[in-house]
């Protein structure tokens, strides 16, 4: 039988763990798009002068601070900053044939983590809260790249 | 034979198909920084106070508010929410082994839609133009991503 | 004996040196966000209202326009911008079976020029430094794309 422990495979098992986790997340992120849409229109906050014509008000003007919006999009921006790098690194980390049971924690560990991330971030609950929870995600992630740059060759 | 459908390979044509809109996408999306570098130097717009000595005027300032960098800028990141996911959650749905014509519908599609999303933004074209757009590619990649989810193990 | 030029797989030895560079400038994309909340914390920057109850003074308030947390910022968005698709562009262009000398020049002069782009953000050094690594790290990922379009099918 073909030994798939080391290429990026649906035949590695924990490839396959990996694309779950992975995929939630990416989605949980392409949400925001959508909320930030649902907020703009909703509250009638465009960043563009031909979006104002999605409203019936005529007089309405380009607003680019309106609180809501720009939390959304913090928290956006914060998903990018760390669910890209998991989904990339993890890619490379799966395919260096860790355990299945360390594997497993890392994947849904950081999906939890980033769900609370998100929560915290929209109900402002009072910090530490989201501080942690964005260092939880980071370390996670900084562990498997750890494990890759011992198996990859310089 | 080797059977290359739930591998990320060459030898597998709907990967291959995937890798050619997937990178006609990301370089789309690259020229964004060129075109906001080419805007910034043509009319003097900075952001950093090290970047005001490109320019031959010396009473120069920093200015974060021109509207057409902003607008490219804009395009950019709209750019980076979308296409990332596509072509990590592509890569993911390439290897669940779809029919290669729903397969390349979806990638052909996509690529057409944010290029057009791009123009839209630039000419500013009546809405709904744009969020048509958007909503389109965003379909696209969430309807590869029920896929996903439905092949890998939780 | 299994070819694996085709395939992401470990057993690639361009694959597996284009990993640990990408890990590389991926991690240093990462400590950006560490940078970023050092400063926030130290300067007592915050962007959310739930955020000042980190500092002891309950007089503090949010502001956005720091110069060195913007500009710590513009240096981690130009990352996403540039990294992001290298490592993209990467995976599929280590599958192109290219020659090991030309694959590894390309990796190691991006990762060698990314982290001269952060040390010329972060110093200020004198322009056009700092647009001339950015169009080289631009340019090696337009060059392994190129490669990258001559090798998938259309």
């Amino acid at each position: 039988m073909a030994d798939f422990s080391s290429t990026f495979s649906f035949e590695n098992a924990i490839v396959s763990q990996f694309i779950f986790y992975a995929t939630i997340v990416l989605l949980k992120m392409m949400l925001m798009s959508v909320w930030t849409s649902k907020n703009r229109i909703s509250k009638e906050v465009y960043a563009n002068e031909e979006d104002l014509k999605l409203s019936p008000d005529d007089k309405l003007k380009i607003k680019t601070t309106d609180k809501d919006v720009e939390r959304i999009r913090r928290c956006h921006q914060n998903d990018i900053e760390n669910i890209i790098p998991f989904v990339l690194i993890g890619c490379f980390y799966c395919m260096t044939g860790p355990s299945p049971f360390i594997a497993g924690l890392h994947f849904r560990l950081f999906a939890a983590i980033r769900i609370f991330h998100t929560i915290a971030y929209r109900f402002a609950i009072p910090q530490p809260a989201r501080f942690i929870a964005f260092l939880g995600g980071w370390g996670i992630t900084a562990s498997m790249a750890v494990v890759v740059l011992g198996s990859a060759t310089m």
